[in-house]
């Protein structure tokens, strides 16, 4: 059985970076890759990925490599992809529309049972198969259907009113795509952030500072 | 004059993280603020905050604070947001519509010029003013505008035929929705990756994998 206690976050950011390689790795017909191999599809050292994978028992054997498709499964479970958390959305605008219509969330562990809006010409039109909901019935929603897990795609000035109804429910679980600071307000929440304007701003830092080359020259030369 | 010499990514990455922070606090009207409460305010420790502002030159004075109007416009010269990077977007499906629509580029470093898209409905419908193009005309596009930025909202299969027209023109810089490894294929490129899938994933490990109680109690009690 996998220990599963005090994995550090930067490893549990890397496992979903794992689970999308093998999977592509299976789909392409790869049975078993080297750890060489998969430390060049992944970009990082055969070292990093052997220490990564044994913080939860280990998957390798010395000089055999990993078999992929048993590897990916076994990710799968750890990650905990077959669960079907019952989720829903809140905001129906550009964002998350397309957040709605794109997802694959049934390979990703989550249901999309219900989207919310405020707006009236918003509330009615279909999504993924979804009427889009008013927000003031989320209530008997959730009598219903109790779902664990919200997606957050409004603007940040909805964000304390939503919480206000779901947390109370005890709705824990939320992916963030607002800028809102949910677990500084509710410590005991589960929240992963999707900062696209950080995300962006990252961007523009590197191309304003970019990389001073010293690796080609003993020496700089002007 | 700040240095900028081998500032590592996890610095860089929290950089945006302060300005969006201390923006905030200069709209609410804060001029002045301690390291502790900045550090309250950032979910950070303040000799972080401390060690990573040195990596700019450093802008705080012990036991005064910082100016909060004058250090965001000093991080927003390191990430260079007056910059207006020429940007064109490619894929005007729901994703694309919503980063087009939403994200504030000017505020944020870019400027977009294009949209394009290879599909005969999309082209010509209109997105934050700018009408779809064809795919097809890029080329005539770059001559006139250079731009320097792509965001790929595209679906996988369609970046390496997009990337195969815009690497040679000399693009090197995307923000990528995509699950295209791009700097795999062209290590001298700079990329921000969106990884979606792999944030829910990361949730959904998180759910799964809720942490274990120890510190409110000396021994487990069950």
């Amino acid at each position: 059985m996998p220990k599963r206690e005090n994995i550090s976050m930067s490893v549990i950011r890397r496992l979903p970076r794992y689970y999308r390689s093998l999977l592509h790795l299976q789909k392409e017909g790869v049975m078993r890759i080297s750890s060489t191999e998969l430390s060049r599809e992944l970009g990082l050292t055969a070292s990093q990925i052997r220490q990564d994978l044994n913080c939860f028992g280990g998957f390798g054997q010395q000089g055999y490599g990993y078999m992929v498709g048993p590897l990916a499964q076994e990710i799968g479970h750890i990650l905990g992809v077959s669960h079907q958390y019952p989720t829903v959305l809140f905001g129906a605008g550009n964002l998350g529309r397309a957040i709605a219509a794109r997802m694959e969330f049934e390979e990703l562990g989550f249901s999309l049972l219900g989207i919310f809006d405020n707006a009236p010409q918003k509330i009615g039109t279909v999504i993924r198969g979804l009427e889009v909901r008013d927000v003031a019935t989320f209530r008997a929603f959730y009598e219903q259907k109790h779902p664990v897990m919200a997606i957050l795609c409004t603007p940040r000035t909805a964000v304390e009113g939503i919480l206000d109804v779901l947390y109370p429910l005890g709705v824990r679980n939320y992916w963030n795509f607002t800028h809102y600071d949910i677990s500084k307000r509710y410590p005991d929440t589960v929240v992963e952030n999707v900062h696209l304007n950080d995300s962006l701003l990252t961007l523009c830092y590197q191309i304003h500072n970019p990389p001073v080359p010293e690796k080609k020259h003993d020496k700089k030369e002007k």
